[in-house]
């Protein structure tokens, strides 16, 4: 009973910096050596636990949640291959960025490399993945140990935190017995607050970059996940220095709820075909890689000053033309910028690119590509019936390409989220579903393709054990549609067919009757149109279905990539 | 187009390395980046390639194939976290010395650590859980790059089933363009054979243990992955010296076609009720702990000679208490033992655990547990039913216990096969799909859980497409029925059910409709014995539902046991 009191106030110690650094959420996947944890995180009462079985979908969902909340969300499991089925969705909070605190339990170092069960090397098991990974000792009477524990579970939440944001490890052995004492631990010893200083430009070093885009050409480019207050800055900052601002759908600029001529999205489908005439004097960018293949092509070959806003200070600029990098936190840089008058550029420059702009969006609506029953109209329509602060999540592959060449500026403002560190189609409902769940009480809806959607399906437990109401639109078009618009479609169809197409040809009803979802198959866009305008309110999970043709599908893009080539 | 020509020649020396090391499967994941090699592997007629969107899926999917053949077999996936998603079972195959060459694909070193989309750092990506890991280089025209190639591939082959076997890795980055030549590569060179030494002892040696062990009240002790050969040779060593020998059920002793009074089975149920004259003078054991907690329990507080036959050269012996370690060829070894006349031990010491084996047996026989439908019972009539030279695949967690409890000896002999590298409940359907495959024209079955199958329902994509007949036993008893057995269970309801029992309430008709298999629920022994003999011979995936309750089965089982303890 000794080492059982022991290992309730080394757990006490623990948790209590994590209630101390205001966690509020926990994911747990049960097993039988993180009992200690499990137990305790499920008893206490400022932190909310969910349960899922597979640990791969449960950190995809822990993630969700951290990308919907902006706070790190705790993953707890037990120890082997359960610890290994985080790993992609470590990997992909790695790369965007996303703050979580993972918590693998583990047998004690005595039973070690000698062949115990379940028993496999933890020790920095996430590799370069994690920002952070500390071996926890084992619990003991030692004052240190419990304190110890104390300072390694609130040092771990604010390095998820800080800049670069991202995931940490702890890894904990438990000896036998498994079950801590009742009795909660008095005095655990409150920490009281951190703190930590946020990278800040001086006044001069603000004069500088101000006098070298002031009253020029420019141009701004906004991407990665930008939240809506973020992006009105930007937005704030293209329209005070008139210029046009290109708004990858991650930067949620298109959709923050402030209007600007200053805002372009159509950019994908023009940037090929411009002359001269439209090179920039100076670019600014922000964030992650653009989305848009024709505009990094575009980007590639101007020989401009450019400057970095890099943020997260990880010097990630794949262009690699970065003349000028910027590290500070973005809202007191651009209030710094805005602070006093800022020169506007020649008023025609932004105008050019306006009623471009303008023309080509006009093209597309007109087009058949928008107008009839096609991939491309349907997600136009998905986004354009998104209510007031509706929250959209977008997989990756054709979805997110989708969304960013027709969302045009939204009516509504709403956010968009999406797993664009490592662009895997792996964890995407997982993902919803933690973002709807923190986001409850709005509109949640994910676009999806059927391979993504088969993919993760066992996420869709933890829609029917929380009732986590989520919208899922499916685009099915019967496999990997994204490689018909690659050099791969060239390959003989057999080929093509076996390694790319992937066609998995599921009847997705039985999906919506085993998880006790709503389904119904939209076959026009009025169908749909009815589904998301007039039965809005879902009180719970609701898969709907578009059945699309690859084939038709890249040739439609094709043909308005042309009409727009020769009416430019 | 001569980037073209060097991409394919560097494939072909590489893919050469592959076949002239007689690989012969090689499962792929869709995907851009790794579309070179997977393009040429495809066309590659001597490898059979199979694809599957869930790359945790695939690796089980390797995994499982290269367990039923005993050869390596090869895993290629693009980059990003589709990498990520191997991480299970190859923790799985490097604790369970199963051979893997897992072929990820990369961007370039010029798109590395500068935010470049679907790129993260990959070097060592699976740590200390591969053995070997190497990052190739791009090609190029540079004849040393090809042979650089050829010479790793045929290196990563041979490393993977060298002692201790067990998962490589090359991470193998590509440029664009990402199309090979279609010009078949002339005179790549062909490396002709690598001549390894096995681990044989001297005639010396050999001597010294026999005269240690011969004649003396010893027991052998045999558990790991052996096949039926191997388990075969085992059971005459323990003829040969009139020792008990305990089989655990991984060792496929009790099923490998060989019948001996030797053998024991059912030590589980009676080994805590021993007292000091069942105490050995020699203990003998093989392979990794065995499943029985009571018989580890017992073995851990004997201090009697224990020789450790350590065939994988890994020092795996968690009762630490061996005090002589064998590293020899399991097969030679014996051989050598066998060479010459070994004198037999005191014939009672057999004959008494003989005796004790066959009065539990019979204990076990007419009790309730095993004759009316309950776990056990049911798991019992699944194993009495299997054919000649069937394979059976065990799911962790309870079915391997109620197989380890109440298989006894084999009527037919068959290979049963298990994940006990780290006895995950993560892809078993999908290592029993590869076994199965391998295994086509015999009988398939998987013996599983619940929780076990809703964790891997991917798997069954892999069923549907490529017509792997397998029969599925689902024990469902709504949840994780191992921690009724376990301290957890005295936990209060609420809190046991949220965490542990964790419940997931699906019905399995919808998975069965959704992959277009067979489908049956089975309520009574007799029902179950008609599935398993009178329709026996399957061409598709069948499921076979049994649905049990997690509180009457844990009680049934004290009650046998309460029964046995004071029988004997």
């Amino acid at each position: 009973m000794l080492e059982d009191q022991n290992l309730r106030a080394y757990l006490d110690y623990f948790l209590g910096g994590f209630v101390q650094q205001k966690i509020k959420r926990a994911v747990i996947s049960p097993g039988s050596r993180s009992t200690p944890i499990a137990l305790l995180l499920h008893q206490c009462p400022q932190i909310e636990t969910f349960v899922h079985i597979d640990e791969r979908s449960a950190a995809f969902f822990a993630l969700g949640m951290s990308k919907a909340s902006e706070e790190p969300v705790i993953l707890v499991c037990t120890s082997g291959t359960a610890a290994a089925n985080y790993y992609p969705a470590i990997c992909e909070a790695k790369e965007s960025n996303t703050p979580l605190v993972i918590v693998t339990t583990d047998r004690p170092l005595e039973l070690q490399q000698i062949g115990a069960p379940q028993t496999m090397n933890q020790q920095s098991l996430y590799g370069q993945q994690v920002k952070y990974s500390v071996s926890m000792p084992l619990a003991d009477s030692t004052q240190a140990v419990k304190e110890y524990a104390h300072f390694q579970a609130i040092k771990a939440v604010q390095i998820a935190q800080q800049r670069p944001l991202g995931p940490v490890h702890l890894n904990m052995p438990f000896r036998e017995p498994l079950l801590p004492s009742v009795q909660e631990t008095k005095n655990v010893p409150d920490f009281h607050q951190a703190f930590c200083g946020k990278a800040v430009l001086t006044q001069e070093q603000i004069t500088q970059i101000k006098n070298n885009w002031q009253g020029k050409k420019g141009i701004l480019i906004v991407s990665g996940s930008q939240n809506r207050s973020t992006a009105k800055q930007y937005v704030a900052l293209a329209n005070e220095l008139s210029w046009p601002l290109f708004a990858d759908p991650l930067s949620n600029v298109r959709n923050c709820g402030m209007k600007s001529d200053t805002i372009l999205s159509y950019y994908d489908l023009y940037m090929g075909c411009l002359d001269e005439q439209w090179m920039p004097e100076v670019i600014v960018k922000v964030g992650n890689p653009i989305i848009s293949k024709s505009f990094n092509q575009w980007l590639g070959q101007l020989v401009v000053p450019m400057y970095v806003i890099d943020c997260e200070m990880e010097w990630k600029e794949p262009t690699l033309h970065a003349n000028y990098v910027i590290q500070a936190e973005s809202e007191t840089f651009i209030k710094m910028m805005l602070a006093s008058e800022v020169k506007q550029s020649d008023r025609q420059w932004l105008k050019r690119w306006n009623s471009l702009e303008k023309r080509v969006q006009e093209i597309c609506e007109a087009d058949h590509y928008l107008c009839d029953f096609t991939e491309a109209a349907c997600t136009k329509l998905v986004l354009d019936s998104l209510s007031e602060d509706a929250q959209l999540f977008v997989s990756n592959s054709m979805a997110i390409r989708y969304v960013d060449r027709f969302s045009g500026q939204a009516k509504n403002s709403y956010t968009l989220l999406a797993n664009r560190g490592v662009n895997g189609i792996d964890g995407i409902i997982s993902t919803a579903l933690g973002m709807a769940q923190i986001h409850q009480g709005h509109e949640n809806v994910l676009l999806i393709g059927d391979l993504a959607f088969c993919h993760d399906m066992n996420a869709l437990l933890l829609a029917k054990s929380y009732d986590i109401p989520l919208t899922i639109i499916i685009i099915n078009n019967q496999g990997g549609g994204i490689f018909s618009f690659l050099p791969q479609s060239q390959l003989n169809p057999v080929d093509f067919e076996a390694l790319f197409g992937t066609p998995q040809d599921l009847d997705f009803t039985y999906v919506a009757k085993l998880y006790e979802a709503q389904y119904q198959e939209v076959r026009t866009l009025d169908e749909l149109h009815k589904c998301l305008l007039e039965e809005k309110n879902v009180s719970q999970l609701r898969i709907l279905e578009l059945k699309t043709s690859r084939a038709e599908n890249s040739l439609d893009y094709e043909n308005l990539c042309k009409k727009i080539a020769s009416e430019i």
